[in-house]
């Protein structure tokens, strides 16, 4: 299954690598992808994973889910 | 003494924090300071430091010397 968020303040590649990294770290999470000049994240994982918790580890890292 | 550098690209944070540790790691640098919104570099440095030595390490980091 698939979850897109819509995230404000991903600026660069480094805000793209600190995004991917920290949701990848979620359990049962199998891809990222962040559309930077789309502002959006969409997440690829298992029923276990909460949008909660993809919202908590982007925030998490400074960026807002709105 | 001072070298001041106007750079292109720095859009975040992150990228404020890969250019200062890139220029901290020259040997003779005392001090960097980052401007995102002003475009620019300050260095606090010894007579060992060549500008050039400054702009590769911004360069290597992804960004532009103008």
């Amino acid at each position: 299954m698939q979850t897109k968020l819509n995230v404000e303040g991903m600026a660069c590649a480094h805000c793209e690598n600190a995004v991917k990294t920290a949701i990848l770290a979620i359990s049962g999470v199998t891809e990222v992808v962040v559309d930077l000049a789309g502002k959006t994240v969409t997440v690829t994982h298992d029923e276990n994973v909460t949008v909660s918790m993809i919202q908590s580890e982007i925030e998490e890292q400074g960026y807002d889910v709105v």
